[in-house]
This record gives C-alpha cells, structure tokens and sequence, in this order.
C-alpha cells in the first residue's frame, strides 16, 4: 500500500510518473486547449466509470476533439493503473489536449494522459458544520464541456480564504449556475430540491443525487436565483471529489438555521448507499 | 542558415526543442493557466524587446504570478537562443505557466518556456486585396492580460474557413473589441483612426500605430460599434506578426469601395520605417 502514485499514462505509453511529460509544442501549454474527466477509485474499482467515459467523449466531441482509443482500450488502461498504483482510495484524471501542434495553433492528433491523484473525502467536521461560500459574476466560455480552463477559479482562490470561504458560486445578473468544480442544489421551503438547469457542468454527482432525490422528494432541474439560494431551506453542493457537503452562508447571509439540514444529510447517506451498491455489483 | 528551431529554455535551462517538455502536473496542462508574450526577431535582434517584457510583466501580476528571473537574465537567455537558433526572421514565444502544482490547482513556482518559431510576414496579395473577416459575440474573461486561453478562437477555427474569411473580431452588444490574436482600426469618414479602447489586449504594434497615425491624423481610442465599422472608409487589423492587414469585408458586408484603403496602407509604410530605425538603433 502506497500513498502516491507511480505510474501514468501519456500518449500511448505507461511510465513512471516522474517521466510524464508533455512537449512544450502541446496545446495546453500553447493555447490552454483541452478537456478532461475525473472519476473514483474506491478497493480497486472505478466509481460509474461508464457514466464519466460519456461525459469524457461529450466534452470532447463539444471541443472538436476525439479520443485517440477505443472505449475498450481506455478501460484497459485504467485496470493497468489502478493496478500498478495500488491506491485504496484515489481519484483518477484523464486529460484530452488538442495535441503537439505544427504552428502552436491548429488541432492536431490529440493527447491523452490519465494519472491518479491521492483523495481526501470531506471529514466528520465539514459535515457536521457546513461550510460558507462566496458568489462571484460569471460564466464559463463552454459550460457544457469540462475544459481546462480555469483561469477564474484559480484567480478567485485568494478571494475565497480572505472571506473565510470555502469555495465560490458562479452567478450572472442574479442566476446562479456552478461552483469551478462543483455543483449546486438548493432545497425550497416547500421542501423541492432544484438544481441550476443551463450553463452547468452536467456533473455525475449531480445527476445520481437528482435520481436520489426524486425517490423521496420533489426535484427538479430549472432556474435558481440568488434571492431562491437567500430564501432556501437548506442549500449544498455535490461533486465527484466532495459527494455532498452542506453551505450554511452564502456571501453575508446565513441559510436557514445556519446548520446543515436533514434533506442534505440524508442524500449524502443515500448517495454512499448507492456507491456501496455499484462497488458490489462491479 | 536553417528553417527550423533547435534550441528552447524550459525552467532554467536551454535544452534541444525535441527534449522540451514539461511535466503533466504543469498548471497549463491541468487547468489551463498561464500567460506569454511574442515578439519578432529580426537579423538577430529582438523588436521592440522592452515594451514586450512590460507587458509581459503585467499579464504575470494580472494572474498572480511573477516571472522567476530578472530581466538582465531574461534578456540573455533570449539572446542565447537568437544565436544558436541562427534564424534570420522568426517570432520568439515565451510562456509563463502556473507551474508544477501539487495538488493540480494551487499555483506553484511557475514555469517560464522560451522558443523560437519560424515566421512569415503577410504576402504581397493580402496586402493589394485585403482579408474579408467575420464577427462573434464575445469577450474574453482577462482582457488585459494576454492568457494562454485560446479556447473560443481555436473551437471558431472552422466556422472562420467555412464562411470564406481570415479572422473573427469579437463584438458583444454591438460594440467590438479585438481578434483572437490582433486588434482592429479604424478610420471614419471624417478621416479619424480609432481603436477600441475597453476589453482588449493592449498590443504592441496597437500602440505603436496609434502613435504613427496620431502624427499624422487624428487618432484615438474609443468604443467602436459594429454600425460604425459597417460606415467606415477604412478598417484593418494590427498585430506583431502581421504588422497592418487591410480588411475589406467584415460577415456579407463590403467595406468602403472594398479595396484596402490609402491610410491603412500609408500607416503600414511608417509601421515599417519605424521598425527599421530601432532595427538601427538597437
């Protein structure tokens, strides 16, 4: 057992992972252009890794892109670093670049390069607490696909920890959309859960929890604004990273009781159930 | 006397261009972020080197970064790979990236990536017929700081060859700013030089032709509208690599008597005169 790890992939071969590199003619170093996916790995089995691969093929296809192997193949990979890396719990990254090009410019034969990353799941105290987060003005170029592009996340970081934040939801002319990573759902005072519907990542979270939550509430996709998130119930975000972790403040504004809800907690358990059950059935 | 460029500095050290990479954790690859800067390389001398290391400069602090060497450094790894790359007319690139980050978002130290490309000025058509171009809603998200994010342009690649034109000039509401990789002139009936003044690069060769036509024209930055390019005698396009562009159509619109017209062409001339003197001087 390891707590790094040690292999990768990049375009066509395995290495060690201090040999991973890229050629500088690469066009995510020239113009930033890329796309990419990222799933679980939990005991040596990939989390809904069919879901993710749809989005991958969606993402790229929204960028003029395709993958350079075959589903198949892709998934071989995969095993191969799941196995040499031998992580019990990790997330694994598959970036699609436009490729070494001739003129820094054009498309050219895509990149691929997958690796894995050591993961931390939320601990006992964020669930316990629920975090603040801030809302900025915004909007991704291509929201429909998962770029690389995250030149206002990143420029936002110091922002965050100044305001004793956790992390910042993108909003335009008072219509919320998205987090940089993550995705937002609020429950309404007549107890709907409602996640934003247009310039959204269409995240795989998102989508479980949406299916989880019909089960047992009334939920939807549609608009939410500012003012629906200030007069909510309880308000949280998901992601493939983080599952489920309640917001108790938004800007200046406390939400509801100032205390995570039981909506919240008990889709989180629901969502670990559902986890549980995949990982069995694979 | 050779076509192609063998030597680029990548993190200190100058290396053969087949072995200049940078690892899959470098924040360009990640996520996209970093910033450069291009300029022309003349018979051995770099054109108008200290305005593009100004600006440089300020697209770096625009992302929160700050180049790793000093300026006397820079300037001697530049003029180290002028010599050994022995090339007559090419552009010289340098990149500066978020870095090695370890957890794939926090900005590290940055990485600084300096190359050559070969270079071809415009032809002697383009310049007698003009380029037709054709416009799209947009901004893009830090106008002031020339980031590696070339995501809008590169995915409107197409649509610009399919529609028969050169470029694409991004315009939102109606008012215009700039080019994926070049600014826009132009001159109004009453014989005024206008440049847009908001959400654009501020481009070396922009300013150094503003400051050509001010001497002989009246010359400003201002809001330019798509109505107002419509009604212009006069627009072309300035950028370092392809100093003055006339353009005679912009989307099914003929510009003037959609020929390239006499101040666009005069302005080349001095643009030209003006290079040659610090070619001279330098």
């Amino acid at each position: 057992m390891q707590s790094n790890p040690n292999y990768a992939y990049v375009r066509g071969q395995v290495l060690p992972l201090e040999k991973a590199t890229l050629h500088i003619s690469d066009l995510s170093i020239q113009r930033g252009y890329g796309v990419f996916d990222y799933f679980r790995v939990h005991n040596g089995k990939a989390v809904f890794l069919d879901k993710y691969l749809e989005r991958f093929h969606a993402s790229a296809k929204a960028m003029r892109m395709a993958l350079p192997i075959s589903d198949g193949e892709l998934k071989a990979v995969i095993q191969e670093l799941i196995q040499k890396n031998s992580m019990p719990l990790a997330g694994m990254k598959m970036i699609l670049t436009g490729g070494y090009s001739s003129n820094g410019y054009d498309l050219a034969e895509p990149s691929l390069v997958i690796f894995q990353q050591p993961l931390i799941l939320p601990g006992a105290e964020m669930l316990e607490n629920g975090i603040k987060i801030i809302t900025h003005e915004f909007v991704r170029e291509v929201p429909q696909a998962k770029t690389i592009n995250y030149t206002m996340g990143i420029r936002l970081i110091d922002e965050i920890r100044q305001r004793g934040a956790s992390d910042v939801l993108y909003q335009r002319n008072g219509v919320v959309s998205e987090f940089p990573r993550c995705n937002l759902f609020i429950v309404k005072q007549d107890g709907a859960v409602v996640t934003p519907a247009e310039n959204v990542l269409l995240g795989v979270t998102r989508k479980n929890v949406l299916d989880l939550a019909g089960k047992k509430y009334k939920a939807a996709e549609g608009t939410v604004t500012l003012e629906d998130i200030f007069q909510a119930k309880e308000v949280f975000l998901t992601s493939t990273t983080k599952r489920i972790v309640p917001i108790v403040q938004v800007d200046e504004q406390v939400i509801g009781n100032g205390k995570p809800g039981e909506v919240t907690l008990s889709l989180l358990q629901d969502l670990i159930r559902l986890e549980e059950q995949v990982g069995m059935q694979s």
